[in-house]
């Protein structure tokens, strides 16, 4: 999900913008009449339309255009949606979908926003499952050929996966059970020697191996296990892919089929720049402001430069955290990406912390969740001092697969973390300078979407429970968690202004513990308590507070999201939904009082 | 945690009960003076200890009598806690527990309670962390390598890990990462040839073909991955392994030294029963009565006789849930036991529920945490129509590495999945029934601990969000989740013996939806509503009835668990702190009214 702010250019891919060929694409089938040559224009016509639509709307721009020919073979060798194809985390899904009659969502500005950018069942039959999160794809078509076999159906099923998801734990645990099993079960190796940044890993040394060996090496990754392999050098030969597909089709037993193809294939920037095009923003995106990643990166180097003790850690997605090349560069051997496996990064946190070493994790809150387990053991039950930054959490208007909504439950809640959400920048650094040195406890903080200054701001123990009243006033207190608490305002200045009420504001920028003090206080002089989050409601920050104010007199209300995946929604029209705007808010507040 | 019902026999060992030897080890450096033979002596009495202790508490017997010597090694080469020694999962920590200071523990009766099962660093300086889920010591070696390196220190990290922890894909995730260390860090693989049951998949064919080859076989699944590699035949002989370590002490990169090992060694009855030995329960255990993996057994076998999709799933861990050896002879391969590695059972549930057929997966709630990211994204977001056996869940008395008080909120706050918690055996198998057969939902069942029986139950759609009120009262609603309706009733016997209140009492069978018109309704006549529920409170069921009623004028208590990890602790002293008894409750209650 790193969008890098750079330009590409169009014009390399050198073809024809007529589309005459892909228009014609309804379905899979319609490849079986195309000659070779054709299908070679079908697929620079292909890069064509995939560059067009990132142009339009951003995507994953270098993983798609690399899989344009290996989409192509699949499909034609392959009968979809007869066959299974199954594409792991949907990174390389967008051949895929202008094959089985979405091509319009590429090459028609009118009609790019029908599709997602992810594989997706309710679009259409040949995708079998929302993938967003790397490494299930050999878990899935494992569930596919069990189910296929026990109930005595015929078909294959493949997974399609990326080298870069490889390094997720789960997909070993795929490959470890698939290769036990005796039936049809193709797993095709899309090689491109990268992961969405470089590949990190030793079993990319073995990769390597096979790729200076035609696949001969003596030491295989693959057969250790007991599969069959097959290695394609030009994965980006329609026809080379053609015959090793022909060939493994209805194979009566698991089988990899590694396939060496080149990531941004087909666009030179995206071959020079297979981290920057991995995933790209809109051509007409408006230039970002300030931004939290960059206060962190310049907060890090400072401290970095200070104190040798403290490790910066990413599970492979260093670009959509903010951690640029240069900042890598700058902190050398204490930067580790451990490539893309979350529950390695928050365990190797907890030995680095045992060690004496301070590690801060950069991972997006969409990610974080892989590591559950890890988080409840090896960080809070442990006491683990490693400090855990939480980017992209709140609302937004990302595709389902990739919410940032539900980790105030996910961590909030576990005994022994200490969890903040600050609502300024300032906070922000009180709080990241404070987590860095902790040396009993480990802390996450939830790093707020759009930067907002405060005054001076400094964090200490004692504020691990304590919430801030920012203005006293009467009837009404509203309990903002973190950059909640601009609404906050809005909401009092509406009460005030329509219905004569002068609010208590409360700053919350903790959401482990309450502030159960101040929260009984309210007894006095109050009938409401409003609680205000960023995150879905249920498991959340408002319910403890709702909990604890049960026993009172005190009436209790929460604003967050309700419990559903939110799929490409506007952040207008969720705060629509959720009442998350002052109007209806005070609105709401005027009719309980 | 399975423990088998089943009795070994002491006097196999053969050895005298004197610990002369193992009495005199207070640390691991009274190991050098000792010879060969004084050490195969105290190698003797601590398996004699083993079973003492076991025979006592029950506990981890198999696994921990076949690292009797590979430990002893262990700690005459290396210089603990200079060195790092990591235990993955604690399940072989016994006798790494005698040499370092805490042999009382296992021979002495009075002495037992002071240690737990498990590495835990508030006992030793020699443990550096609680494990007690699979596969993290690699992970936790490589934060402690990356740690000394930074910091400038020197010495030896080791982790010492099963060859069932390797399933787990945080285990590989630690092996790719390792594998890219050019540091010293030493992995002990203690290939015994079993997990907690048999092996499962691809990795352990090319275990056997290294045991076959003497460690020479080319094809090598360490060495694919870059790591050198050492293999030690008689992993069970002293002198052999202090020659092995001795080698690989101090050196500057990683390396895999693989080790073959008796699990159950000495003891003729675990030797026998590798999977019945691994964890086995005291010798003086109660026969347990009616159980509900006995329930669950008998009804699966039923339906599956009659609906050849239905698949039963289950993580390595099959003792523990009632999956037993009969029961997987009668189903044959409609029983998949994917390893340890829970992200992938789940999601392999995900792809056998899309590719038609009916997944039921058997877990204990500690181990299906490790699986958050799979129940959001590949059950709930792909509302994949699996059913998903909670095991263990709510209060027990066990470890704090193993406690089932997570779940209620760990998936009761995901959307899209339905979740149940039956009060009654014949409610749990309506719901059973139902939750196979539905075609466009994932749903999970929270198993309770004891059968109790009530009258004649279906289940249906209609119910999912609907509590049942059992018996109409006045100002106070009792409110009970699953199996805490018996306290209920307790405490309304309490509150109208002694307070003359006659509460309504609701039974609740489901977390993940409330009955909102019912909770509603509750305005008319009451003035509390109590909430009860086995699992911490924070982001569990109270809090949400807390937040829907927090608008009314009705307060709200909500009894459960606090935040926090509690360490064997008994259920009774639990009920005390927690007030989960009739007398306190009722006085609360009381206390509000």
């Amino acid at each position: 999900m790193c969008h890098a702010s750079v330009w590409y250019v169009l014009g390399d891919t050198g073809v024809s913008m007529a589309y005459d060929m892909l228009a014609r694409i309804t379905g899979p089938r319609d490849l079986d009449a195309l000659s070779l040559s054709e299908l070679d224009q079908l697929a620079a016509e292909m890069r064509a339309a995939i560059v067009k639509r990132v142009d339009a709307l951003g995507g994953h721009l270098g993983s798609n255009l690399g899989v344009v020919e290996p989409t192509i073979a699949l499909h034609r060798v392959f009968d979809s949606p007869h066959d299974r194809i199954i594409f792991d985390t949907s990174h390389q899904c967008y051949a895929h979908k202008m094959l089985t009659g979405r091509a319009y969502g590429f090459f028609d500005e009118d009609r790019m926003d029908e599709i997602s950018g992810f594989t997706n069942p309710e679009e259409s039959e040949h995708d079998w499952f929302r993938c967003g999160h790397t490494s299930t794809s050999i878990s899935l078509a494992c569930g596919f050929a069990k189910a296929r076999d026990i109930l005595g159906q015929k078909h294959n099923v493949v997974a399609f996966i990326g080298d870069g998801c490889l390094s997720g734990g789960e997909a070993f645990e795929g490959l470890d059970n698939a290769a036990t099993f005796k039936t049809n079960l193709i797993i095709v190796l899309n090689d491109n020697e990268m992961s969405i940044a470089e590949d990190q890993g030793g079993i990319y040394r073995n990769f390597a191996e096979l790729r200076a060996s035609g696949g001969q090496a003596l030491g295989n990754f693959f057969s250790t296990f007991g599969f069959d392999y097959r290695y394609v050098e030009d994965g980006n030969s329609i026809s080379d892919l053609i015959e090793a597909f022909e060939q493994v089709k209805d194979i009566d037993h698991p089988i990899v089929v590694h396939i060496r193809t080149t990531k941004g294939k087909g666009v030179a920037w995206a071959e020079r720049n297979k981290e920057e095009a991995h995933s790209v923003k809109p051509r007409d995106a408006s230039p970002s402001g300030e931004t939290y990643t960059a206060i962190t990166r310049a907060r890090m180097l400072e401290k970095m430069a200070a104190d040798p003790a403290i490790v910066v850690i990413n599970a492979g997605t260093p670009g959509g955290v903010g951690i640029t090349a240069d900042f890598r560069a700058a902190i050398g051997d204490r930067y580790v990406d451990v490539g893309i496996c979350e529950q390695h990064a928050v365990t190797f946190s907890a030995g680095l912390a045992r060690g004496g070493a301070k590690p801060v994790y950069f991972v997006a809150s969409t990610f974080l969740q892989r590591a559950y387990d890890q988080i409840v053991q090896d960080l809070a039950l442990n006491q683990s001092p490693a400090t855990v930054l939480v980017f992209q959490a709140g609302f937004s208007s990302i595709d389902a697969t990739h919410l940032g909504v539900f980790d105030l439950a996910y961590t909030g809640n576990v005994p022994g973390l200490t969890c903040l959400a600050p609502t300024t920048a300032e906070q922000f650094l009180a709080m990241l300078d404070w987590a860095i040195d902790v040396s009993d406890k480990p802390v996450v903080i939830r790093v707020p979407d759009k930067v907002v200054h405060g005054g001076e701001a400094v964090f200490s123990d004692d504020a691990i429970a304590r919430f801030e009243v920012e203005r006293a006033g009467a009837d009404v207190a509203l309990v903002a968690l973190g950059p909640t608490l601009a609404l906050a305002g809005l909401v009092s200045d509406e009460l005030s202004a329509n219905y004569g009420i002068l609010p208590t504001i409360i700053s919350a920028t903790t959401y482990s513990a309450l502030d159960r003090q101040l929260l009984f206080s309210l007894e006095t002089g109050h009938r409401l308590v409003v609680t205000l989050e960023n995150g879905i409601l249920y498991g959340g920050f408002g319910e403890k507070i709702a909990r604890v104010l049960g026993r009172t007199s005190l009436r209790v209300l929460c604003y967050g999201g309700t419990k559903e995946f939110v799929d490409r929604v506007s952040i207008k029209e969720l705060n629509q939904r959720y009442h998350l705007e002052p109007q209806a808010l005070a609105a709401d507040i005027a009719a309980v009082l």
